[in-house]
């Protein structure tokens, strides 16, 4: 029995029937966290590790639970969103593969090894810290948001500490900041490999950038994928976009 | 009376009425220049000051004096090319507009002040210098390609050197080696302002990037541009890129 808490809800993905219980006053997954989902390429096997940083809500990890056999430690600093991960996790059965860990991520290495994870996924909070009064009001969207507790520099510290060498990163941001994400990605001995825009519709600037690194890999050559439109002319998914979330 | 040299034609930009003498033994335009041209944005006032770095055969500057009554200098360094280009501002009745100088770039400022330009174009050698084995074995088009003579930092810094404070460049690439050239920019004290990818087909990767950028502007807030698609399914150009091209 799963229970939710006030004004908390239960949202499916459809394309692989994860359910996800959300919540408009503390979060709620968005279209990022599929597409990073969609977007992070992880082994089948077994032994593969995987970390699900600034976990949030728990999305991100549960999407990509049905990719793998591997385990997923997903990692969260505010108690009442890791909470609700794990009744996600239970709702769903998932509780063998996937565990969550309600920590700043300044000490992930209190409780997991340096250079022992394979993948590590992040949605992170895409916006610079702000004066108080242009951030959301509501503490607990701010922290999901803001650069309040952490920043892309830590996070990716953390990203590549945890990684093998060779291992992979997956990012959801925002394109604004991508001249920054890409030289703190080489300064975090993270080489950007590819890179796929997300836009809004046909003719609109991009809105969401997905980045994969791999650490210690080769500087040169990255691939800039085909392009994503979310909406089309009648402010519905396009085909592509409609596919990953309702899976056809 | 202009004279054509032996396996030289004459191609036209059909959007502007341009005439260019074209070679493929040494030089020809393509795409890249003609989009180059149309995503610069360049002031139309008389007093305006532009630079079109590592001109070939003359085609970014002949295309964009189209869009401003400024005076636009070319700077190129092989010899031939530089008098095809001489040429074709010849045919075109540009002389009064366009002057070109055959010159290494490492000497640009014993001809042109700095801190003087308002606009700096560029079409620059694509791939980095490798064994003579790998090159194009024609050296007019070995030279042209790949960085021999010079190479990003070197272009950067003089592009630098020429813009006045808050002047723009405009620069055409290949997306693969994006990371290098956004930081190489950010150490030139280029703050990138806005990035265009050109796809070659719909779900194909990007293979041109087109980026501007400001000389000491803000850091902060990149725009992805809506993608170029170059053809469509029939492999006939999509109906933007033949508006770029034949002005309909």
């Amino acid at each position: 029995m799963v229970l939710l808490n006030e004004n908390e809800r239960i949202d499916q993905l459809y394309s692989n029937q994860i359910q996800i219980i959300q919540s408009s006053d503390v979060f709620s997954f968005s279209l990022d966290a599929v597409l990073l989902a969609h977007f992070a390429e992880v082994s089948r096997k077994d032994s593969t590790k995987i970390v699900d940083l600034c976990a949030g809500n728990g999305a991100v990890g549960m999407f990509v639970s049905q990719k793998t056999r591997g385990h997923i430690y997903q990692i969260e600093l505010q108690e009442r969103l890791a909470d609700m991960a794990e009744r996600s996790i239970e709702l769903n059965h998932l509780g063998q593969q996937i565990e969550v860990k309600q920590l700043d991520l300044i000490k992930t290495f209190d409780y997991l090894e340096k250079d022992s994870i394979d993948t590590v996924l992040c949605n992170p909070p895409y916006f610079p810290n702000t004066p108080d009064s242009s951030r959301n009001p509501n503490p607990y969207l701010a922290i999901a948001r803001h650069e309040i507790t952490t920043d892309l520099d830590d996070i990716l510290e953390i990203t590549s500490g945890l990684l093998k060498m060779k291992g992979k990163t997956f990012f959801v941001h925002r394109p604004d900041r991508l001249p920054e994400i890409l030289s703190k990605m080489v300064n975090h001995r993270l080489a950007p490999k590819k890179i796929q825009f997300v836009y809004p519709k046909e003719g609109k600037e991009a809105n969401m950038v997905l980045i994969e690194a791999i650490k210690d890999g080769n500087a040169a050559g990255i691939r800039i994928m085909p392009p994503i439109v979310v909406y089309g002319a009648n402010d519905e998914y396009t085909q592509s976009v409609h596919e990953i979330v309702y899976g056809n």
